[in-house]
C-alpha cells in the first residue's frame, strides 16, 4: 500500500528536477495531504543545491489519515510551514517555545520527498493547521512561513498597538508585517530602497514611507521596534540612529554573514537585538485567527505547480520582481 | 561665597593634571560632598584626553546642602556614579528608565570640576545615594558604576536564581557580577583568558571556570545568560555556541567598534543581544540594599587620592594588573 508523490527538487547544479516516488501510506499520527498551493520563500533558494523536494509554505486537502489522527478528517483544508514535528519534551517545548525544539524535524532535514513543491506530502498532524473558512488557500500559503515569521515577532516580543514600528523591506515578509501591524492599530513606518513601492505600502496600511537608497541619515521620528525583512543586510547604524532608547531591532534576514552592530549605540541606548524564527504552534494558530478576523490579504502572483512554474516563480523572486509573494497552484 | 576644589584632570597629551578652582557653594537641590574614596573605572581611560576632572565612582561625606535638600544632611556618607541629573519628564524617565533619560547630565558633559578624582564635588541630591551602614566606603565606591552596571543587567532583564549565567572576564565588573549572581543562588560560569584567576573566581562564588585563550570550542553546558565584561571584544561565535535557545547575551564593553555577530546563530537560536548601561535610580538603591544584606565585598587595591595615586592606579588598570578594583582614598 503506497501512494505516488511527484515533487520538484533541488540538485547539485541548482537546477530544478522533477522526481516521482512511491511512499508508504500514512500511519499513526501521519496525514496524507494533496497539495493545492505552495508559497515560494527566499529560504527555498538556500536549499536548491540539495536533492530534496523544496517548499515549506504548503496548503492542501487531507486525503487520508493515520489511525491516531483525531482532529483532522478527509477533505479538511490544511496548511503547514517550516517545522514538521517536535519532541514535546525538551525545555523549549515545555515552555511553549516549540519552534525552538532541539529535537525538531524541519524543512531540510532529509525530507527528500516532503516539500510543498509537489503533488502530495505526508506530515504529522500536530504541525498541520486547519485553514479557517474565509481564508483563501492562495492567501493561507504565504502565512505558513512568511506570515508566521513576522507575526511571531509581534506576538512573542509584545509589540503594542501604541508602538511606532519600522518595517525594512517590502517583500513576502514585509508586506505581511505592514498589514498585521496596521490592523492592530500600530503606527507602521516603512523603509524601502526606492520610491517604487510607496503607493503599495500606503495601500497596505503604512503610515509613513521612506526611501533609503543613498541615504546617510534618516529624518524620522524615533521607533519602538524595527523589523528587518530585507534579503540583504542593511546599514545598521542608519537604523540605530532612529531607534528609541530601550527599543528593539529584529533581523529576520537569512544571511550567512556576521551582523556589523555598532556597539556603543547598542550599549548606551539599551537596545535589544532580537533573533527570532517563525512561530510556536500556539502563535501560529492565533495568527490564522487574527488574519481571518481582520482580513489580512497576502498580495500574490500565481504560477502553476509544475517544473516550469517552480523555475519561473523562483527566478522572479531572485530578481526581486515578485509583488509580493509567489504562490504555486496545482 | 565659594569653596576650593582640587581635582585630577585629563589633558590633550593624556597626562594627569592637578587643578584647583573655586566653585559657588551649593544651592537649591545641590549638595557639597567632601570626597573620601573613588573607584577607577576603565571608562575613565576614554576621557583622559579631555580637560575634565576624571572619576565617576565617588564616595564622600556631605559638607553642606542647598536650601531645597530634604533627605540628606551634613555628615551623611553618600555615593554617586555616572549620572548627575535627569529631566524627570521624558518618556524614559516616566517609565522609570531614568538611566536612559534623554536630557540627563552625566560624566563627561562639561563637568569640568566635578569628577570624583578630587577633593570635593557639588552634585544634585537626587542622584546621590546614602551609603548604608555596614557597607565600607572603599567597598561602596566600586558599586557606583561597576556594580550598578552588572546589577542593572541582572535586575532589569530578570536574570533568575534558577539560571545558568556566564560571566566573561574577571575585572572590576566581572568580579562583582560573580558575587551578585552567586549570592542570589544562580549557577555562575566564569570565562577568563588563562587559569590565573581560577582560585579567586571560585572563591568569589563561581560554580565553574573555563580558560578561553586559544580555545576554538567550549565544552560547557548551555547558558541562559552571558554577561560580557571584558575590556576587549570577544570571539562571539565561541559564546553563541554555548548559549541556550532564547538565551541572552549582554555586551558591556565600552568598545568603539562594531560587534561581529553571527547572524544565523542569533536568528535560529532566537538569541537576544541586549545593550545595557548602568542602573536606574530604583535599581541602584536595590543593589545597595542587596549588597549589604548579602555581604557583597568588592576586592580592592587602595591608592592615595593624589596625582601620583591617580596615575599609578590608572596605569595598573591599563596593564590589567588590578585585583579587582582600584580605589583612591583621600
Amino acid at each position: 500500500m503506497s501512494v505516488e508523490i511527484t515533487g520538484y527538487k533541488g540538485s547539485a547544479n541548482n537546477g530544478i528536477v522533477e522526481a516521482t516516488t512511491n511512499q508508504p501510506l500514512p500511519k499513526d499520527t501521519q496525514v496524507l495531504v494533496k497539495i493545492t498551493h505552495s508559497g515560494i520563500c527566499g529560504t527555498d533558494e538556500h536549499y536548491k543545491h540539495l536533492d530534496m523536494v523544496l517548499g515549506h509554505e504548503g496548503v492542501g486537502t487531507v486525503e487520508q489519515t493515520g489511525e491516531s489522527v483525531t482532529d483532522l478528517k478527509v477533505g479538511d483544508v490544511v496548511g503547514w510551514g517550516f517545522i514538521h514535528k517536535v519532541c514535546g519534551k525538551c525545555e523549549e517545548c515545555l515552555h511553549g517555545d516549540d519552534q525552538y525544539c532541539r529535537n525538531k524535524e524541519q524543512y531540510g532535514d532529509n525530507n527528500h520527498h516532503q516539500g510543498s513543491f509537489g503533488s502530495r506530502a505526508i506530515w504529522n498532524a500536530e504541525w498541520l493547521y486547519k485553514i479557517p473558512a474565509g481564508l483563501k488557500p492562495e492567501h493561507a500559503a504565504p502565512l505558513m512561513c512568511g506570515g508566521a515569521t513576522v507575526f511571531g515577532v509581534i506576538e512573542t516580543y509584545n509589540i503594542r498597538p501604541t508602538d511606532r514600528v519600522g518595517v525594512v523591506g517590502i517583500g513576502g515578509l514585509g508586506h505581511l508585517a505592514i498589514q498585521f501591524l496596521a490592523k492592530m492599530g500600530a503606527t507602521v513606518v516603512v523603509f524601502s530602497s526606492t520610491e517604487s513601492k510607496r503607493v503599495d505600502a500606503l495601500g497596505l496600511g503604512a503610515s509613513e514611507f521612506y526611501p533609503t537608497k543613498g541615504v546617510d541619515k534618516l529624518d524620522v521620528q524615533e521607533l519602538d521596534h524595527l523589523i528587518v525583512t530585507t534579503s540583504f543586510l542593511p546599514n545598521w547604524q542608519l537604523y540605530f540612529n532612529i531607534i528609541k532608547r530601550r527599543g528593539s531591532i529584529y533581523p529576520l534576514t537569512a544571511a550567512f554573514e556576521n551582523l556589523a552592530i555598532p556597539n556603543m549605540s547598542l550599549v548606551l541606548g539599551g537596545i535589544t537585538l532580537q533573533g527570532s524564527v517563525i512561530s510556536s504552534r500556539a502563535t501560529h494558530k492565533r495568527m490564522l485567527d487574527f488574519a481571518v478576523r481582520n482580513k489580512i490579504e497576502p498580495v500574490v502572483e500565481l504560477f502553476p505547480l509544475t517544473k516550469s512554474g517552480v523555475k519561473e516563480g523562483m527566478e522572479r523572486l531572485r530578481e526581486g520582481k515578485v509583488r509580493y509573494r509567489a504562490v504555486l497552484v496545482a
